[in-house]
């Protein structure tokens, strides 16, 4: 299975040209999954929902539908970050495209300083099926509460896929810990560039990875633009012995884990 | 409150030489815990239970009480490994000796390949109060499942201490996560030295060290014999917000973790 990252510098505000990069960039590449940045058509940071508003669209909207064509178009599955309006709400969402014309999606659910006053937050997470493998979107930040990954694993996820705006060096550390703790498959898509908003900055490392079960990082992209794609095994995914243990899946399975849904009443427990 | 650990090779089948050279490094010390290396008075690898159930001892045992008598005449905490027999049964268990004589354990439950032919496995995780902190012990393998630090995290503990006998370089990483993911102080105490058994040979690192609930490395040793000791500000690991996030607890209250002790019926959810 051949899979991998494209990592750019979104134009904010500008649909139509990030969408364009990632046409280009893509154009007769073979790969079965390719991650993308998390808001990779809209950019991150502004001012008020109202001004997201104006950029952000439904699922079945013209940017996600640009994605899907791009998706068959080059027989790959594609997980990128959307700004998704919802009625009334937007929410930060990563869309899993597949060359069949399906479109499945997970909204981040653990929102930065930043987005919490522009993103309601996500729902419950859940593994996704794609043509060649069983797979998880965690976004950036969603990466850090390790309950999140775990579920995913137990749902039978193989590959984590991490649709990224980040700027620090610690969720490099965070991410590959993830790949190592449920001995599967993380592919890391890290935007580049930086954004300026008032006396508001944010830089985005790149730094995208392909990271194996053992922790192993397989890939790896500096801080320009780049389409990183590998072969892996997929069936290391499965193995979930470590040189320390025979079976993780069974020490881990002692601990249940239950994930409540936003406004649930049973959440004060 | 000054923290630390003591790091050096254990010798292997004799308690009286290593409490020797415990007693020694720590005499006339200064701090408030020092963390100890796993199974420090008996070293690691044992062809059979009942090989090391001959040097094993219950918790009221000579060992636990020379390192009780050494709590109270350093006023220190105490975090250390030993191996306890509990009638005909062992564990990897970790002591927590207080300057008033307290003597609290943890049985390790994540037991590795080459433990899990000796010891029982342990029982759920809680944390500990001791005078000047709440802790939680999390030995070796323990670390690599984060919903037994986050349980710790959930019940107050504000340092997780880990007794170590690790070789490769993943555990540091894990470590460091574990740390910044709970925004908690790690104290880590590895061994150095090495072990054989036949054809199995085990190489302990050192490296142990004090990391802060921002992730930083505070304390770091090499792979010699060392004594490290800092003055860290526990009032840090009370302050649950990062760079991203203003408050992370509330994030991660979104999940609930039950563990389920060893022949639970519940297990099979």
């Amino acid at each position: 299975m051949r899979v991998g990252y494209f990592q750019f510098d979104v134009v904010r505000g500008n649909s139509d040209a990030n969408l364009a990069i990632i046409e280009s960039a893509l154009a007769g590449t073979s790969a079965d999954l390719v991650v993308l940045p998390e808001l990779s058509t809209t950019g991150y940071l502004f001012e008020s929902p109202e001004a997201l508003a104006k950029i952000a669209e439904p699922l079945d909207g013209p940017s996600v539908r640009r994605f899907s064509a791009l998706a068959k178009e080059n027989e790959t599955t594609l997980v990128f970050g959307v700004a998704e309006r919802d009625g009334n709400e937007l929410f930060n969402t990563a869309v899993i495209a597949t060359p069949q014309g399906a479109v499945q999606s997970q909204r981040k659910r653990h929102l930065t300083k930043l987005e919490q006053p522009l993103f309601s937050t996500g729902s419950p997470v859940a593994a996704h099926r794609v043509p060649e493998a069983t797979i998880g979107a965690v976004m950036c930040f969603d990466a850090w509460f390790p309950e999140r990954c775990r579920i995913l694993t137990q749902g039978g996820a193989q590959i984590l896929c991490g649709p990224s705006n980040f700027g620090g060096p610690d969720s490099l550390d965070v991410f590959r810990v993830r790949a190592l703790e449920n001995r599967v498959f993380v592919v890391v898509a890290n935007r580049i560039g930086q954004e300026q908003l008032g006396s508001v900055e944010a830089t985005f490392r790149g730094d995208s990875r392909v990271i194996g079960p053992d922790g192993a990082v397989l890939l790896q992209a500096d801080g320009g633009q780049e389409l990183g794609l590998i072969d892996i095994d997929l069936s290391k995914a499965s193995i979930k012995a470590s040189v320390m243990s025979n079976d993780l899946a069974a020490e881990w399975s002692r601990y249940q884990i239950v994930e409540h849904p936003p406004g649930d009443p049973d959440l004060a427990f």
